[in-house]
């Protein structure tokens, strides 16, 4: 035990694969540093390790830089160390000094230089016009979310060709879970767990007041993975499968509240973290909604950077309305059936409708895991072209263990994801910001920007010939379009020849000049991409 | 002006068209006075003239009856008369006391006996079971609404016409304004008016701080007349429409206030009685969400009975999840144009859903009201189908002012309104407290009670052959079911001969044995009836 700790200076070498992304710098005099906006900034000190050190100790750092103040909790990392996180939001010299109820840990100051972020550092995730996110430098962020919700808790080779897949796909957001649910292959045989987020090894002998920081190294560590590649983690705190077997979603408020505090001080200066507060939360029947308000509340309040905040439903659904919630991250497979209904939900929510869990593509015995590629394609098209967004995942039967890509990650082996990175292409060339309905009480398969740009997707609708047809807004007789056919499922991109001249039919709708037509092949999944030709 | 006002006790004679309603006894000594339950008592006085009364006079009276004790505000109903309004809730003797800043008006104390409620009274409706309605009696109330927005501001004749044809449809509620829209015939011609709600002809010259009382009698007319004959009157209290001229859109939040304590006072008493908030809230700019959270606040404080409250959208949707609305008064006409959507907004609002607008049926040129007969029967199933409620409306074009029917009532002309009676006769002939989905993520045409009943309507689908197949949930095998055919459209029902028993398909679905199906015609619009046979 140290009784004169001596304070030390680590800056994490954030990037675990990819050195490309080393991007700050170490100096031994803790005074040169230099970190990359929106990278982060780590502090560590030495400091007791008696009594319960996760309990007992309080501690943060006031991080200043101008009129900017942030106030991160530390958290203990085990072994006598305490650590501080902070995720510097501007450039330039940041101050710092610590504060805690233990001398040793209070009033160490130091500073270090917040350098620009380097070109694949966009910084963290936000809302932007109501309906849609942006990193924090401002460019748009359209999520594909994929699922993989147990990847954290499997073997290296498994966790690195999920990654290399993840690599080699269009996704940009990852579900997962932040505590495993129950498996009886996670507490015996080869993919046994051996560190749980407690101290403890089963429900006999949890200690529910001790962390277990490796745990959450360990976590951490595919947290800054997926960001070194792009994907922003959307981190799942509770979830219920634990069948009363480990008790995780059991815990009592105290535990529930401590370990959220936990996990918020660990990794909320990273800046590709999303909070989720739960998956299918109605199924714990122990938190009340009363409960996840509180829940919520504490990551408002203890996250200093405002990471998105959502909660993902079963059957009954938390109130998304609240203003704690940033966006909606829904289950509700009826959503992505029918045109219409993500603007209704925009409507209705005011905020970024995000369909997290729409079934998924596969073959397993439980139907929300059977959907056909095409199916699966067809749900996302309906969400984006309802100025929505969706997440992904595919499911294989026969595994030892797991629905496949979902619970372990691994390989991506179905035929929706290339036809997603086809969508999401169309999306990233589309109106900047992302799209929106035109005439949603209307048209519903119709979006983008009126007068400008309007994609129009026929779903299952094997429609032969359109006939050239615009509401009327933003439009005047003589503007001039041009018109793609946009095969979703072949993933092919056709110009019509034909320039169309609009003209008034009536005072909802333009139509083009001669009654013009657009010749479509006469098969689903089709869609139409209009142009303004300037 | 009176300076010793004499008490009166008027019991109002609650039905004005039909005799047979004619149920409370007038008794000189005001002391074996009888109002029938959910009938209404009126206690009249005379009081002071001066200053304005409007304003300047607090008064209210408690009732009581055993432990039950309620505090209705009174109203100033014009030269010199202040009215006290009260619905009995249970039977028994009542007594009361009056409370005033006037000493001619406080300490007023009388009784009455409320007794049993006849045949057709069964009182207020309210929520049921979360997603339902139902009178104070327990009978269900299922919801089969239209609109008549402007029908108390038609001549005499015209209303006549309107409560004869509302008594010979299937419509158990109305949605129509508490102030007329601003138009050019309401303020010249034959069809113009001689009274507003305010003191005053014009907006040059409205005293804001005066209502005529004259105006509200022949409102509360309307409103009983509806009573009378069935029908539950969903008053919508604000409207925009005003186009500048008038201002009651434009009024400051005092007026709009006072407008609402004054409505409330003079309507709680009704038992038909719905709060609607407003018509399109969000096209009064006027308005902040703040200040429909304040004018629900002063409904639901001032209405001691706890009356329905609502209110009705244009593009920007209130927050119906807020404690103090009862129920969703929905404006979005793709949430009934699709399967699956009603179920989905239950799911969000924990709440009953009332589609209240959904197009019309009709030949206008506005888009929002050209819907034919067919689309507006289909919506309607569509709506009922996901367990929840919609409104009718119909349009004409070519009157000398309004849309037909929606604006000044009169005759229904078209198609819809049979075709609603025929499926208000299958909702109550179908379980008790009204159809709820059964498999609402996967069957989103489907609903009823488990192992007793399933309603199923293929909409536009023109289903030839239906396999026999439901959901496995309350069944077992061996299990016998009965059939019948409905045609939505052409109202038959035909029962099928053969009786089905289900077996166990696979963990999801049970079949009729054999591969039994049942036939089709072919053409869209039908449903099934499926019963166990017992």
């Amino acid at each position: 035990m140290k009784r004169s700790p001596s304070m030390t200076f680590v800056v994490f070498l954030s990037c675990i694969l990819s050195p490309l992304f080393i991007l700050t710098e170490f100096a031994a005099a803790g005074q040169n540093q230099k970190v990359e906006k929106w990278d982060f900034y780590e502090i560590s000190l030495d400091g007791p390790t008696s009594g319960n050190p996760f309990v007992d100790v309080e501690l943060s750092a006031v991080f200043k830089n101008g009129d900017k103040i942030y106030e991160p909790d530390g958290f203990y990392d085990g072994n006598g160390i305490y650590k501080i996180r902070f995720m510097p939001v501007s450039e330039g010299i940041w101050t710092y000094l610590t504060k805690s109820n233990r001398d040793v840990l209070s009033g160490k100051e130091g500073r270090f230089e917040c350098i620009a972020a380097s070109a694949d550092n966009h910084g963290p995730v936000r809302v932007r016009n109501r309906y849609h996110f942006e990193y924090g430098d401002g460019t748009p962020f359209y999520p594909f979310g994929t699922t993989i919700y147990e990847w954290p808790y499997q073997s290296q080779g498994q966790r690195q060709l999920t990654v290399q897949n993840l690599k080699n796909a269009a996704f940009n957001k990852a579900r997962f879970l932040a505590v495993p649910p129950w498996r009886q292959q996670y507490i015996e045989g080869p993919n046994s767990l051996d560190c749980f987020p407690f101290e403890g090894t089963s429900k006999e002998n949890w200690d529910f007041k001790r962390f277990n920081p490796e745990y959450f190294r360990r976590l951490e560590k595919c947290v800054l993975e997926l960001r070194d590649i792009g994907i922003e983690s959307d981190l799942i705190l509770f979830r219920p499968y634990d069948d009363g077997k480990w008790g995780f979603d059991m815990m009592d408020n105290e535990t529930n509240d401590r370990f959220v505090r936990y996990v918020v001080a660990r990794f909320a200066a990273f800046r590709n973290i999303w909070w989720s507060l739960a998956n299918e939360n109605s199924f714990m029947d122990h938190f009340t909604d009363e409960d996840w308000d509180r829940l919520f509340q504490i990551v408002q309040a203890e996250d200093p950077y405002g990471h998105l905040r959502s909660i993902h439903n079963a059957g009954r659904i938390y109130d998304h309305k609240k203003p704690w919630v940033t966006h909606v991250s829904l289950q509700y497979y009826m959503a992505v059936r029918s045109f219409g209904i993500s603007p209704m939900l925009r409507d209705i929510y005011q905020k970024p409708i995000v369909h997290d869990e729409i079934n998924y593509e596969g073959n397993i015995g439980s139907r929300w895991g059977q959907l056909s590629g095409e199916e699966m394609v067809y749900r996302f098209w309906i969400a984006y072209i309802g100025g929505a967004y969706a997440t992904h995942g595919e499911t294989s039967s026969g595994r030892p263990y797991g629905d496949g890509w979902i619970s372990t990650g691994g390989e991506l082996v179905r035929e929706s994801p290339a036809r997603i990175a086809f969508l999401r292409k169309i999306i990233e060339d589309g109106p900047q910001g992302g799209l929106n309905p035109i005439d949603q009480y209307y048209i519903p398969n119709m979006a983008g920007r009126i007068g400008r740009y309007y994609l129009i997707y026929f779903g299952k609708e094997p429609v032969k010939e359109w006939q050239f047809r615009l509401p009327d807004d933003a439009l005047r007789a003589g503007m001039r379009f041009k018109v793609e056919i946009i095969d979703t499922w072949n993933m092919t991109i056709t110009p019509v020849e034909q320039t169309f001249e609009v003209e008034q039919l009536n005072r909802y709708e333009y139509v083009g000049k001669n009654n013009s037509k657009v010749e479509l092949p006469g098969k689903p999944y089709m869609a139409l991409r209009i142009t303004r030709a300037e």
